[in-house]
């Protein structure tokens, strides 16, 4: 439980009304009860607090009072996000080694982690302090993990990978898998190019259930601080991805690309081999990028061009059909001028 | 074994020739031996009965008779599917809890169930009659699972999701992950959003194997009942998915859009978020859709349009460089007959 | 540790400078030590050869000398391959079966195998020489591996599939579940079509991690010798997988296609169903394609046409909106030419 002026203070907000209220929970407008605070993006919808029953609501700093107590800040997405964290207030209990976890003779752990039944954790692994690892996960040798991170359920890491503090990987995610690389020989059959790099996951980050991050040729597949990569994405080896990038689910990066700081990569989102991305750089949904790209950049399209470009060509389309209709009949009058003409 | 009468009776057809004939199996038209029953869809293949050693056939009406003994049904595939599941007579056989399987504490299970060993469930899990878990899969707190429900091996399914009966869930798919969603701070750094709503999996659905359903933000993710999800599909926090929905293999679809009834997503469409989709609302393979679709849409294309709209401008993209060209020509002849008319 | 003249009899090169030469490792030409071997791909970038510190370096024919030994060869990249594969020289190493491995009772195995903790073996499972299978992975009934397979972690492989000799399974992947098959009755509620089939993994084959290949509805789903899977790679029921075909990431494959030899198919294509691709047909990431291919096809494109016509209508795509004013510029002119000739 917290007292509005003890959230307000969170994110350096302005609080109106009493300031004592007591939350205990989040929770959205229409199901907000008085113990609960609640969030309002935009101040148009200011009519949905009549009817909220919420003990307080985050809003944006273009409201100025309300009927119940408001916490006026900035950005209420953000200030919703860092309050509803801190009402959930997980703290970290240590389980410990569960007896049925598996660990391999050369590897020890702090006391103060949470290593699931069934999970496997390899040789001379390397795990931080408030480290968690869930059921069916599998840590190969030599991993190391920093502290505080969250390994969900049915993971394999791969041997020699390094992931960083803070970082979440959510379910059934592969990190380190071999990278997908062949020299074909003169019969036609391919020759397998040994992948003896491994993974760096830094600080912040997140890996999304069943994402696959395979590890480098030689050197490192690199994913930088706080970058947050959603479901089933794949991710070539030797890749970089910078640091805060997203990458919305199904994106697939093929191998050695690099990203800058802050690119954003739309769901199903295909990028070429070899590319170099600047700074937020952002690309459409379910486009295709064959080309390295400008800090700024924003395109879209398969294979991407400048988005507004993109735009203009995706609402021509549709109109194709009567281009065309239009162009044999321009062409049929030209033609019947030129006749005239010639007279 | 069952005779063909018993066979006919299950499908409301009608039974020519010897209705004592005994069945034991089910077998395409080429490999049917005389204890099988096969299967014919179309009367227009009717030649391929005659070198046919099936023992009896299914066919459409319009076939009246053949050599040997016919079911006549209105639609053969599906009457083949019911029949060939009869054949199969998957009686469940409770194999119990395996002692290698793990349970926590305060989980008890009925009798008439099969958890495999290596299998894992949390505290306080409902697990319903005749379930059956496979090895590698792990089952979080407060977990729900009807009668009748099949989960493959290595699946995860998060804490507090509800899985109705008669599901079938396939192997590596991952049920109630976190929703991808940040708040982005003035630096660039993204907050998460606690997510800490649930999924719901109604009766009769089937989610494929490594496909990804992420739990709501609040509320529920539902899966309504006798929809069926192929392999590697990622759902968004907060979708609906209607009743009978089919949502073919790599479909993606983002946070909070609704599909009604009876829709059909073909492999690798991409639906963005918040959208709202009415029954039967069909998209074409590959497609990308980022507006809101009426009730029987049918629709195609990146982004999106009517399928027939779509159809003519792809018959027409192919033609780009020559409408060019024309054009190019068409621009010149009329400049030239401009100039000749000035004079 | 091997001579440059060992080396170069692997390859079937050309060793220029001192054969005697010991050499521990591989490494790139940055990195590269004087106990490493190194290549170079292409001549024109012989200067980087100056810098390198290499023992020696595999070099393009068109390269005769160097200040450093070296081993001229026809292709330097396949040379890499062969070479730092023997380099690595990765014996296998005979683990047994782990005591927190579950053998199901009606398996036996040979004494050179690795099964780690954690992995599920089925009931009568065929399990070859050498075979290596990761944690968390689970083998269905009657499933048979050939010898010197490896099957890396959380790997699950359904009942009755086939696996051939050296095939790698990368983790997460799923083999055998059953294709996605419906009738769908009079209301609009499908009944599933059993899925009696298998699945035949031969020879040399690479499936990448969490790839789906679903069983055959009857008969098998085929992925034949020396074809490589990339990861999150769907590939439906009774699909064949022609020899040295390679499948780059999230490619989707629906059911009944067959694929010839050396067929390529880049990241994220999609294939429809009941589709034959003839050998070597190539096709450009992204594209989705709808018809059969001839041998030696190169298509691209949503949906797919020849890549000249594709690569042409792709560079008009973004002229369109100009090609639309253009147009109407013309129409109006041409209107104009009408009156006056008119007149």
């Amino acid at each position: 439980m917290k007292t509005l002026k003890e959230l307000t203070a969170l994110v350096d907000g302005e609080c109106i009304g009493d300031d004592q209220t007591q939350i205990t929970a989040f929770a959205p407008l229409e199901t907000a009860e008085s113990s609960d605070i609640s969030f309002l993006v935009k101040a148009k919808d200011k009519d949905q607090l009549t009817q909220c029953r919420a003990g307080a609501v985050i809003v944006p700093m273009d409201i100025e009072e309300a009927d119940l107590p408001i916490i006026r800040v900035k950005d209420p997405y953000l200030a919703s996000a860092i309050i509803h964290t801190c009402l959930l207030n997980k703290v970290f209990t240590a389980q410990g080694v569960h007896p049925r976890a598996y660990l391999a003779d050369e590897t020890t752990v702090p006391d103060q982690v949470s290593i699931a039944p069934l999970a496997c954790i390899g040789e001379r692994v390397q795990i931080g302090e408030r480290v968690s690892i869930g059921s069916g996960t599998v840590i190969g040798d030599d991993v190391e993990i920093g502290d505080d991170t969250v390994i969900k359920a049915n993971v394999t890491i791969e041997h020699g990978c390094k992931i960083g503090k803070r970082v979440i990987i959510y379910a059934g995610a592969v990190i380190g898998s071999d990278g997908y690389a062949y020299a074909t020989d003169a019969m036609g059959n391919h020759v397998k190019r040994p992948q003896v790099g491994t993974v760096h996951i830094d600080d912040d980050v997140e890996i999304g259930a069943n994402t696959c991050i395979d590890r480098a040729a030689y050197g490192v597949t690199h994913i930088k601080s706080g970058a947050k990569i959603d479901n089933l994405v794949m991710i070539g080896h030797n890749v970089v991805v910078g640091e805060n990038s997203l990458l919305v689910s199904q994106v697939g990066i093929a191998g050695s690309t690099t990203l800058g700081r802050n690119v954003v990569l739309g769901g199903q989102v295909g990028l070429a081999d070899h590319l170099t991305f600047g700074d937020q750089v952002m690309v459409a949904a379910g486009s295709g990028v064959h080309n390295s790209q400008e800090s700024g950049a924003i395109i879209g399209g398969y294979p991407a061009i400048p988005m507004r470009q993109w735009v203009r060509s995706v609402s021509q389309y549709a109109k194709l059909p009567q281009m065309g209709r239009d162009l044999r009949k321009v062409k049929k009058a030209v033609a019947a001028l030129q006749t005239d003409s010639d007279k």
